[in-house]
């Protein structure tokens, strides 16, 4: 059915927000029609503004409106511990754990040859210029436990070794309030294998 | 953790969105600034244009961004049958059956006085004005086979009643509880053209 053009563009720009098909897409703009005009302008502004200045931090990719993001412009980081994660979610993750003081590197993806997607694509000629700077003592690798993940975090080892960095992975193993019984067998035997000794 | 101002502006707006949480929105917001940038622009443009521009048809209430709605201002439409719905997206269901040539009444929701919703909230004094006019002669009672659905139907009946309009009901073939917008066409079309005379 024709409806009025001005909606069916909503409802259809609607749609290119991912895990959002057409009823979604419907529903969302009769909501904010019917109940939410404030919120809606309010959307269409920040995210005007966001897709214009949001660009990525020049030091560790991240998303930020600045050169630099927030981290990398904190003079009481330590900039000589360097985590590379995949994505900015990790990065919230990993700094809402509150045991980390170090600065990021974001790679916006792992290496997928299948996809195209190659050591250019993630940034790591920007890592390496870091490393070159002699700043860096160590890297930590916080990619996923996925294939991929575990395929780029040892590529990176394999770059950084020329420059005598020592480079860690965060422990693998049982999460913390999980239960044994639900784990799955490569967690498990990974956590036997990775076992270390008590200290008392 | 503090991340960049206009990023976090535009997570907290993405939450405007019908069950969309703190989660869904940071992957929204990801997902447009890492691979669609255009279609973040686009969706941008369209919603403040839709918030400002929308407003409801002077007949039928249902949306549009002109005076009459594209179903009121149709002369071929047959404009003295009347069919009342709670939604656009009821319109839209309606329409897709294919069986219906009249024009519509939309309520924008049901009779529901625990949420402070009335008569006036749904705009019946403009339904009574075309009423008045004399130009109406049935009124298809579309509301959902809810509990509300059914109040606001009767409501409705008996404020037409003393203008001698024949008022039916679309036949019984929507499952109880079921809303029209996820109903199939078949099951719509059944029901419209099987719709029956509400008995005093």
């Amino acid at each position: 059915m024709k409806q009025s053009p001005l909606l069916e563009n909503m409802i259809e720009a609607l749609r290119c927000l991912p895990g959002v098909g057409r009823k979604s897409a419907q529903r969302m703009a009769y909501y904010l029609l019917e109940r939410d005009r404030t919120g809606g302008q309010k959307l269409a502004n920040s995210l005007a503004q966001a897709m214009v200045d949001i660009q990525h931090c020049q030091q560790c990719k991240n998303f930020t409106e600045n050169e630099l993001c927030v981290v990398c412009a904190n003079p009481r980081r330590d900039h000589s511990t360097v985590c590379i994660v995949e994505s900015p979610a990790d990065v919230i993750a990993i700094e809402s754990s509150g045991v980390f003081s170090g600065v990021f590197f974001v790679l916006m993806g792992h290496l997928s040859p299948l996809d195209g997607i190659g050591p250019e694509e993630l940034g790591l000629e920007i890592l390496e210029k870091r490393l070159v700077s002699g700043d860096v003592q160590e890297i930590i690798m916080a990619t996923g436990s996925t294939v991929e993940g575990e395929a780029t975090a040892h590529f990176i080892r394999d770059m950084v070794e020329p420059y005598q960095i020592p480079v860690t992975r965060i422990a693998q193993g049982v999460p913390m309030g999980g239960e044994l019984e639900y784990l799955d067998a490569n967690t498990l035997a990974r956590s036997i294998t990775e076992r270390r000794k008590l200290d008392f």
